[in-house]
């Protein structure tokens, strides 16, 4: 294993948290082929069918992120000590034009995963993944964890069959995802139709809904969740809408009951080992989020996939 | 049973949601007489001795109940399928006049009840429970489980006997309600007399408080109260500050340390197959909830209540 | 003249304006056909450029105007007097697609016209007034005063042809605008090329900026609009950005140093005696608007809009 | 003239602004009978018939008060050389019971009075207006000016004599008034009735609408404002809505094209040497001021009148 | 024992809440020598190194702390009832100077000591325990028990000793505190370095993070801090953000996944019986607390503190 | 005259406004030595003396500027075709001390001179000016024109030489600024002793405050001022309270009856053709401006500043 060449983020204790350009967890700016990991933002919400906002998230989340410092307190260990970790700036999207926009974010992500880096991405609206799916893939399917409160397996809104409820169905469609490698936690809220599930369920996908992550608790809903993506290649995507309105209310389509921040934090530390080729967390709608909760929240929640998405790219690349 | 003649509310993945006038649930507009559950909206809160808003919470239950969908994703059934369900407007008041509001409010329930409706309130400040009691009255008493922070059994304030911490008090003077089939579930916060609790105790009202809430679990404590309840007719009402602040910061006397939501949902599903002749949620306050997060949590616990209401009356109207 | 069949707004002096479901003006629910002016409402905003939320403008609006009481305090008359108003709903329109919710519009207010209505328009985003002028249109152009920041007669961003910087220079090359008779008032704020103006002086637009403005006063450039406007049938455009963002913060594109409420308001009223036939008032952005300070404003100003607007129409229907 | 006792308020250059408990202005405080200009809060809003809210205004402005300096910047003299003032608390009120809120204010107002205080009070809805007029009243009308959008000349709303629409109605009818030495000003917005003015015109009232005021300026119209009251004891209201809503959102009805704090300012600066035996400055509602400016502007207004009054009761009592 | 000449609370059913001069729990002002607990002020934050605002905290705990109510709903008894409590005010600081400030806060609080007092503090930074501890000291150590999201036992920041990061090694090193009877619960969030904790350890501190915490529950982990703490005497200090940024959006330094304001009051009740010689509340930051939430969960909590401290202080003085 | 390499915004026409980092204006990053305008930061509030928060006055400031084009709209001229300018990052201070800040920023501003740039610095209070103006020095005095509710020329607080409320009299006492060519523009407020303004009176300064201001009118004023400041080397602060809390709301010392933003700007425009050495904008506190309309009306503020430097530095550059 080499030393990969350190990028650190400013330290809060000689520089304050509010000086500063505001760049992703106070990194500094780098190309992809300069980092391991690549944080990214893709300020794009064309495809929501309800509020707008998502396009303000990379923004927010750069705002925010200057509260998170450097090492995990349950570890004791740093990212930045084990990949070499950028703001890789913004995705190009055009705001007036849903199709384009899908085709640039594809275009990019596959020129960052060209360039050896992994994608942590901050969103934008939950389509962006289907895009970011599209580019980092290598023809094989990926496995899936979607933290959620949606299960976003809709077949079309407004006769459209691309936008923010449907992603994953094309990417099941497409054979981006493995639906057998597939998980949703966190699944709840009034629906439009019984049948929403029935796409995802008969494709094998494993729908965890609230209430039975309730009943079971985190452990044992992580162990089925680990023994369904064993060890092959996995994409982590995280709605913040998974979480209550209480700890995130700056989105789109809030359900209440939702996850607390401790069970998405221990959720996500249980991902630890996986074998992650990109990351999202999306769906933080600023205009919606008057006290920057919401922001803080996906900060902190960027933060813990940071630490997991670091350890798994120092496995592959310098293990 | 004859399948009613369905009212459907708005469909969200055809015309968007922050899209046409502001019905409770896009329902349509109807009269009592069209429907077989009627939701109503009591804009008066001149019963409150702290913050007054409640007022404007109808309106705002409306405005955030667009985004709730038709169908309840535990059940995936829907109430519109098992009832008809309207928008009935609001209850005429007096701001100016709080026992002339009383007899307005009275008048007009006894008309709802007398056109065939079971109606589905949104409060206002909680006084109103006890002229829809007055209107509902056939003459028997009725069970009533309460959902709420504060007992509302108390004798006067400011020397008067009707504001918004006395109408259950009023109520079982008044033989509207059985005192023997009363549940309290949520009690809690400083209290300005340790007597405050004594009328409610010797009539046999039972209170569980947060603290033993906490201690049994929700299946626990509604094991309890449906037995305490029975198969008698039953009015369940639904004081939003029953829920933690976190989740409801707009109200008009919160309490730290309540239910969380997940908590609420689960107890209100707990009450489907009783004989509910009536529901509300009351105390709302819009101007101290900035995010709309409050009048979103009510909103969708309207949905909770709608759904068990629904099936109470489809038992009772088509059973 | 024949007298129309009043249809009046609820009375705020005997239920209360919290009270009851928000429609304009609190205006009775009509299809255009029972109406001479109809209030709309265009939920749209896919044709932003930076920040979203014009979608939420008419629910807002509607809230907001049941502070608007019936009569006119300068002229003592009222619009219910003179024409038949009403609320006719909002317009369809597809948020995931930009060129079908044109298509929508449009035939929307063909049909509006067809039925003998004069549209008063709440958007949504500034480019609803292209489809809203083709669906008006007669083959005739009509004159137009544009009360805005920005000149609207853009030719295209990101490479689109269609958004909300460029409907008016759309409108003109479809011959739906006459630029001889065209009137822009209040344009301000930096700009991305100083070529931007070209296109709108050289097809004879009189653009009259901020700066003009303030030198010469609302009597002296509103006889000068007149005179360009003349007797012919115009239609007037209000871009809530024309007001200074300190009385109309929630907008997508706000520019300091503009106009303010009073002057709005003296200008409205000195279009009266013109032959409109529709107005719009657009880009009021809810989420920018914490205290709905910006739909108060713009609901008052429709209700300015709609003195000039019922005027005109009674002018021409009972004449 | 014997020199007071002086009363002064902390220093800011010693004491931050932030500390200590708010008092108005940072006074101490003290009893009706300790000082020459008692400063006291109405914590009262039954009276509204829209948005309540201004029961929390005494509370706000003295918060926000605390902003304020001891001397004024235009005459360089200090209220406090000249006179005692110091906080002398809330008015006792009933929230549940209208009328007899109306006695205990009255009750408190007479004793006021008879301790030696003017009183200068922070609202409360302008109904307080009425009760304090009749505890001040020694037998004799007074004269009055008011600042306000809204005439408050009206006879009844909701079928109720006594509300904040009516006072001064009640107040000429009463002879507490006399209309003659009577001026409105700053009045605007639409009306319920064309009418609506029609009582204080024929009383006699002189009511200068915010057309006229602008047209003419402070000057001319202050000019004939001092003419009209004279010499005799007059008594001045300040409804917070005669400001435009951008300097003054928190309010129950707000009306846009105000009056400017700067035309305020000048206004009231105007009224020194009058013979001032009470002042009010009403209806800031602080659920509507989510940044405060509004109780920051009522705060700085009530400096600017304590000024005016504390001259004028130096005349009367030191002479 | 003797009765204490008891100082009482406005009463809530009398007065309304929002009525009167905001000071803590609605006490009469008193000096230290008049009372046996002192509610004090604190209003500093030049120890931030992060977002200030915790100056404003002493007057919006005031301000919210009306909400509460003389007696404890669990026990039904009164910390009035056994001690004499009121509100002494704030203590002096100079906002342009931090040494002097810590200077004059340790004054402040001998003096109080000296008076017979026990203190109750309302922050403020943390960094006002140093001097506070400073103040009380008689020459003996003195437990601790504190609840926050972080250790402040760090050495220095931007090269000083003194901030609030580092209060407690401070406190250590000058032996006010005896670290083997010092416990700390809610630890959590990211660090700037992982030897962040070594000090604390090397001393004997005993740290328990929101991981274990959330494993082992309130009791368990409140069994072992009372034997940690003993019988000797303890200070208690509550930084809000142990409380979860949901219940506590406003502090300085907001860590998601804190601790429930259930479990906190829990804690807080299990102190009952310890030998406190003084508490506070600190980092309640109004400024990033725009709903009040803040401010009423930390107002709520002192009220809880005041009935452990009332209990302890009558068992010394009267017991 | 060599044409500068020129550095340009990002086109918003292009790239969406929110997207991307926020630098100032959407510039590139860049060093003093690389430019001829720099951009710079200074995060620092530890001078104010009520109300903290323009430390994160910076980068609200680059957020809100994404708004602001390329071209001046009344000249149609690019600063950036005239001059270099980037973003050079936010200067170095220490948030707990402020002597040492004081002595950071002054070193800092020297580089940035040495470099060949000239500063336009976002503040942070208006402390911040005295350490530029020491930085800049070259010996020679300059003149100063400042735009400011407040006069800032006060000898101490809190026995404190060195704060907000203190920079420019110790700029004069140590000949930094030439008294004889310094103008105010817009004092106002109440004021702590009515000899505050004597200092600068009597050396010389030219204090107009905003009663003069408004009876004279822009032009007059801007042509005494210009008289005042000659041809010699200047500087321009603009404290934002200069301009109305309606259109600045977010500051720490608010005064009502300010500038409006169109006087402001017609008032900077009037500083073409001086020789500016350098420029701040300071005192915007975003925890004060819940909007961001403050960050906006400063960052177009800062547009206009930036023309009149760029064409200064021009002019001694390129000339």
């Amino acid at each position: 294993m080499t030393t990969p060449v350190k990028l650190e983020p400013l330290d809060s204790g000689a520089t304050p948290r509010f000086a500063g350009l505001a760049t992703f967890m106070r990194l500094p700016v780098a190309t992809p082929a300069e980092v391991d990991v690549a944080l990214l933002g893709a300020p794009f919400d064309s495809g929501v069918t309800n509020r707008a906002g998502a396009r303000h998230g990379p923004r927010e989340l750069r705002n925010q992120s200057s509260l998170v410092r450097r090492h995990h307190h349950v570890t004791g260990r740093s990212p930045y000590d084990v990949a070499r970790v950028g703001d890789c700036g913004d995705v190009p999207i055009n705001p007036l034009d849903l199709m384009e926009s899908m085709r640039l974010i594809e275009a990019h992500y596959r020129a960052v995963r060209e360039a050896g880096a992994t994608p942590l991405t901050a969103g934008g609206d939950h389509l962006i993944s289907l895009p970011i799916l599209r580019g980092l893939s290598t023809g094989a399917s990926v496995g899936l964890i979607q933290f959620d409160a949606h299960s976003d397996t809709y077949d079309e809104f407004f006769g459209q069959k691309v936008n923010h409820g449907t992603p994953f169905r094309r990417a099941i469609e497409e054979s981006l995802i493995d639906p057998k490698r597939m998980v949703q936690i966190g699944l709840r809220g009034s629906i439009g139709d019984p049948k929403n599930f029935d796409f995802a369920k008969a494709a094998g996908v494993r729908t965890i809904f609230i209430e039975e992550f309730c009943a079971r608790g985190v452990d044992d809903v992580m162990d089925e969740a680990r023994a369904i993506l064993g060890t092959g290649p996995t994409y982590v995507t995280f709605d913040i809408d998974a979480i209550d309105p209480s700890q995130a209310p700056g989105t789109g389509t809030p359900e209440i009951g939702g996850l607390t921040t401790r069970e998405a934090q221990a959720m996500i530390r249980r991902l630890s080992g996986l074998d992650v080729v990109g990351a999202d967390l999306v769906e933080v709608a600023p205009p919606f989020d008057p006290s920057g909760l919401t922001a803080m929240t996906g900060a902190t929640l960027m933060f813990e996939l940071l630490c997991v998405v670091a350890d798994s790219v120092a496995a592959r690349v310098y293990g």
